[in-house]
């Protein structure tokens, strides 16, 4: 008997501690960059709510107000992470009553930010839930969201809170619909969405949408109006001497074409939405 | 009695594991850049000497020995982080006679950096106490007090140490005093002190400054030699379609010019130390 | 008796407790850039099998494929941090059979990354062991070793598993020379290797290579075809005005030039591979 309350009182001492040190992960991506006091303030503010909150710099140096490009960058960012992790979308934090602010839950992560759209670019298909947050701002000025706002929404979630006592539900999110590349009987025009910091070149073609078109039968890429061109898929750059063009798949499964220790971009005079073409070779 | 010192032997145990998980954030702010070993030099020897530690960057992007932006961004910061932070300044590092590294008490917050001035303009009275460090660096290279010896004075605070231990009591700050918006009964004349990532203008202005000038008068905002003018103040960026010029109070109750989402400093053709002049519209 | 049970089951609930939160640093230094989600993922990727991972950016500005900045960088960074850091290389990460993926264990640390000759230009000996990484891509992929290989061999490591069961012993590392200052009666004969964010200019010359040489009799430091000299070797910046041209040895025993307050690669025009000669004074 006394043992047994002994227990219980040990297990509730063990159980703070556990509770105490329970971390969880927040991410940020933002358009703040890094020489401004943007993401500093919204980290001390997760600290202050959640003093063990562990949290990564997705990327701070998106374009200002790119909501494609943050959409882009933490599609494939966020897949890396564990379940249960929380990121803040500092973009266009400014709400409206068209674009309010909200928690999503999708693939048991959680996703917090101003649904102007960004939301659906991110995510396959609907996500399991979204509350509209209804949380006080900390200041009693606006222009501050991801601080004020985002930070005490993700320490709570970070302490197990549930994303319902943050704000009612919302049926569905603002749909943004990207160009996706149009396919016929002779090519899949697609077109270049993201140069990376080695002038790489990714494109908004799929690994599925380039196989089925091209089934096994051969092919040209063709990119600057015919100037340049590849018609083999490589498993890795050093597949092609350096300087030589090679194209691949990205870990993601999308399109790229590359320079082998050159840069794409830049020596090809190639840039952002510049379309590339992958045509049946005629026999 | 037996129960009774099982349960002081736990304890124990309990709080060593407390003790050894005992976080407590470090930020720094600094001019050091990010593609050097300097950054990484400090944190390896925070971790060194508290291996629980949690830092934080700032920014290392501090125009190179501009104290005044430095002093800007982390007074801007330092008010988001819980009490029993410790900042790192590294930035002008180098200890003169005239200028000595100390740790100052303010708001609950202990400050690390070389005191040429930057401590009085991150705070806004005296702060609690000021201790001249004379604890010995970690190398008989005196250039680079960010990791030899900052770190090791932040450990030790992390630590729980006391700062009374690092050095003596020193009295008061250096000085440095910025020029402050002079007021007449016409105008009140500011500048721009800062232009944030999305090229908003940030003034000298505060929100209690403008406010007591215009007490509910009517007013305009003149930049530019009178080309561009504002003559009220919004809540938030999207009170105004996109492209026009936008008055606001910032997060931290500066006034600030803005284009909303457009880039002010540019389309407007205004610099940092450029005129902000508020006026009493005639009547 | 009936105590010491309770004592094991505690003891073991304790064990957990530890267990659990052993922390452990892992740091990153790449060419991947800040705008992208390379080093997102590779940290995601950490916390999915490491939960309690400290991980610290060394830098992601090297310029792309330059494996001699990144080994300049990383052995100036790495000692600062505690034993039993782990560091992930994120350069030239493409394995090829020449340059094959290790883990190399020196000076209490370990260093992951593809041997391209790296490693012999941050070791000043050869390393206690080196083991070729055999595990498994996390991807079909094999265009992001980073975040699919090194950042589950670095978790590995910190839950204190062994670096022998990622892979079989190899002999040694594939060995990159680099120019060493060359010495005759009259000259040593260095280069600037850096130019830091200061614009200061690190050079190939090392304190003891520069004190044998000169051995307390007179000299003259020439850069920039004799246009400008250094003659005295001083302990800090501020040893000079401001505007001064000033030459020290770096925290790490490089022989540097600068100017106090000043940016010395842009005002001399001076740029990386550019010689700097020690000679002796005529008498």
């Amino acid at each position: 008997m006394i043992f047994g309350r002994i227990t219980q009182k040990w297990q509730k001492l063990i159980a703070d501690i556990n509770c105490e040190k329970e971390m969880g992960i927040v991410t940020l991506i933002s358009d703040w960059g890094l020489s401004d006091y943007y993401v500093a303030g919204v980290k001390g503010m997760i600290y202050k709510f959640h003093p063990n909150a562990t949290i990564v710099d997705i990327s701070h140096q998106i374009q200002p107000f790119d909501s494609i490009e943050a959409a882009y960058i933490l599609k494939n960012a966020y897949q890396s992470f564990p379940d249960g992790t929380v990121h803040i979308i500092g973009i266009n934090t400014e709400e409206s009553i068209k674009n309010v602010h909200i928690v999503a839950y999708y693939n048991k992560q959680y996703f917090i930010g101003t649904d102007d759209g960004i939301f659906s670019l991110i995510f396959d298909d609907e996500p399991d839930s979204i509350f509209e947050l209804d949380i006080p701002h900390e200041s009693s000025n606006l222009t501050f969201s991801g601080r004020d706002r985002f930070a005490k929404a993700a320490a709570h979630l970070l302490d197990g809170g549930k994303p319902e006592e943050l704000g009612s539900v919302r049926k569905e999110l603002v749909k943004k619909i990207l160009f996706n590349p149009p396919v016929n009987e002779d090519s899949l025009k697609g077109m270049v969405i993201h140069i990376d910091n080695y002038h790489n070149l990714i494109t908004n073609i799929t690994k599925s949408e380039f196989n089925r078109f091209t089934s096994g039968s051969e092919f040209e890429i063709i990119f600057r109006s015919q100037k340049y061109k590849a018609s083999e898929i490589h498993d890795s750059y050093g597949d092609v001497r350096p300087g030589e063009i090679v194209a691949l798949f990205t870990s993601n499964d999308m399109l790229e074409i590359a320079i082998n220790k050159g840069k794409a971009a830049s020596l090809l005079g190639i840039h952002k939405s510049d379309p590339i073409v992958v045509a049946r070779t005629k026999n």
